[in-house]
């Protein structure tokens, strides 16, 4: 396979790892019946920090981006190329829209197997709301100008210490311990500033999971609610690329 | 001592240490009057993953599978050895059964050191279900085609990432922190896919405590539910396997 | 840009992280409608580690202070220079005022951007001290004396370790897990620690904050309480300069 | 200062950093009006094991052992020194009863200064059995046969497990992380074997606070339950010889 194809598969098997565990922790949490019931919020953020943990080993080809924000964040930083050292490929309009595209592609898929791994409390839970919830963030207070600045700090939050990580040459190693920096990063900005929306800060953990919410046949289920989706799209991305300029000036300075 | 030996008894004390911690935080969380009463999920969570993170420690000769899922499953992945630097073993049909055979016997161990260790708190719990759910795993929905689904995908990840971290040089390492990576990773599926089935994920870790349950003096205990027990011997067998053999593939990309 | 310039921005940049990130976790837990409410005291606990975690990365060239009280525990314990390797500056009385500047600078832009993350629930929340809370510390009980006690205690205890760490090479190494063992360090202060008054154990970031709380024009806010706010100042003062100097006779015997 | 003196003071200050933060977290749960109030048994588990990483980074010139069933487990392993490279000392009964004395007095010293840390929280409480219940241990069920035995078989996974770590190179080593593993086995040991007798596993942990209690002029404090302490001191003993006998033909097996 050639390298932008390794690192499609990269891409799209470290997402769905990503969003199964992700979804899974909230479906843990959040459904009926499940063991892990009022797990409470604590529970949520450990949950999804490490799917990215998980995430992140299973992705050591491509550079584990996992996450439209990072990549396009990557590129607003002048990367000129992406992946591991056997894999490496060319910024281009190919490779940004390959990796998005294997993002997007891996996160329906970990929905799916979320979905299934949870079948039977999805059919017993009375409430659409906690099913949608499951695979797609929504606000707690409606109001897309506020909602979209939280999603815009916490991505921002995210993308510069991640190229902090790079520069520090923490990220990419080869010990497996090299994914525990960012699942701790990412369990904090959900500790600090999930509040409010729930952190996608990924626009493929939110698109993905929603996409699949649409299409599974998942019983009594409610609207996948499109109005509110592209929130968690362009906040991150405005987020991600703000970190990415930023850090050109700034991280010379810091690391 | 021969190597197989050697060998034998690292995965049964590894493996009765994963157990006895294991366990003990259920009894901790679930029996009557224990200091840790309702301690919530994400204490079990980060309880089962420090009992592997011990177990792990203690069984490095042999490589701290404690898992038969983890030993088929680099069966399937094509393994020629077992073992460390210094106790190596050819595959083969003997080394496959001394290897599960320890992790039985050692969970089997474990189990009963955790009811010395909870004695008094067994004799005064009233509820003889919340006794059998110390030693082993129980559905929350019972519906053994689904709960097979679930626990065939909580093992597929563990083992999948185990092999992953293999590759990446993490595992059996000779600091003690080589360990911690798949302690986070048994506290990360716990917390996501232990919802509907309480993720054994490992059949000697829920088989080993159902013997002990069924043979124990325990005052008061119901029946060891021998009707589920194949669901968390089958379902993680099928998963570890899946695991490996998909390992073949994709890990020479991702790593 | 000069050494002592590079430092002030990693100081202040580093803080703003630390801030928004700290506040961000109590406002998640403490204001109404955000989805950590009630998130409990350990998730406190683990955003401010977190926080730390995150600011100490990026806060790489200055040496990761952002701290008054760390800076002046330094200069009490004899250091001659602050910065990394590439950013050294001389001890005066010029670079101590730039560092604590800095801090000081970089907690009011932290909690400016944690407002503003949480806009809408200060906006809906009806207590006027939880607002308050969000941003700075207070006593459980009030009581100046004993307050500045468990200031002193904790303060102390943050310095003297954190000089430990230096000595024994781990902050300041280019892993990005050098900042894991501050990070926990400050979760168990919070734990252990943080029952009587919050745990400030840094000037700045209780300064800054309740700068921030007086300026903001945060809907139905309450007073800023400056009668308690020495207390967070002079107690990590003390508890720092006491960590610094008693590491002078102990340190070198400890490490 | 000659090495054993030097010792002594880093038995001593480790010891005292331990009991503090870890009685701490339980003045924090227990004690009335304190942030923490019922912050549940998870964060005493972590405030208890980052207690253990505070303590064994300041004590790194001693070997760390912080505990008389350390040592005792260690000279039942054969061991012919104690401390760090730069302190060694020969085992003797001078040698023993030197760590032993500095770990209780460091014990007594770290109760006093929880005690100062909470001394409102203490004023206020009316029970007085909380109040104990912050320097010592104590039975949920009391039975001191059975309460034994959990000591035993605590402190044996401890002491077992600490000396597998000393084996692989992983304690006593330079960089601030070599405290983690300990630190994560002590938080795994009180949440899975903590909820009979609240873990002493130390019997310096159990009679220095316990000791503090009794002289302390605590207001409105009760008895200080010395018909029990003598569990704490000969369980935890027991469990590290056991451990440490045991040792000798395993851990050459298996690590």
């Amino acid at each position: 396979m050639d390298n932008l194809g390794i690192d499609f598969v990269s891409e799209l098997v470290g997402t769905a790892l990503l969003v199964l565990l992700g979804c899974g922790v909230v479906a843990n949490v959040a459904l009926t019946k499940s063991k892990g019931f009022n797990g409470g919020t604590l529970m949520v953020n450990f949950g999804w920090g490490l799917a990215v943990f998980a995430g992140v080993i299973v992705s050591y080809a491509s550079g584990a981006h996992l996450n439209p924000a990072v990549t396009l964040g990557l590129v607003a930083n002048g990367a000129k190329t992406f992946g591991g050292a056997d894999s490496l490929v060319d910024v281009s309009f190919v490779s940004v829209i390959a990796y998005i595209g294997a993002q997007l592609i891996g996160a329906i898929i970990g929905a799916v197997f979320c979905w299934l791994a949870y079948k039977q409390h999805f059919d017993e839970e009375p409430e659409p709301a906690n099913k949608l919830g499951v695979f797609s963030t929504g606000p707690s207070i409606r109001s897309y100008g506020w909602n979209l600045v939280t999603e815009i700090i916490g991505t921002f939050v995210l993308v510069f210490v991640v190229i902090g990580f790079g520069r520090q040459g923490a990220t990419g190693g080869l010990a497996a311990l090299g994914a525990l920096p960012v699942a701790l990063l990412v369990v904090g900005i959900g500790a600090s500033l999930g509040g409010p929306t729930g952190y996608a800060i990924n626009p493929a953990r939110d698109l993905g999971p929603r996409i699949a919410h649409a299409i599974l046949p998942i019983k009594g289920k409610g609207p996948s609610d499109w109005g509110y989706s592209w929130v968690p799209i362009v906040g991150p991305i405005i987020g991600g690329v703000l970190a990415g300029l930023l850090a050109i000036p700034l991280l010379p300075i810091l690391g």
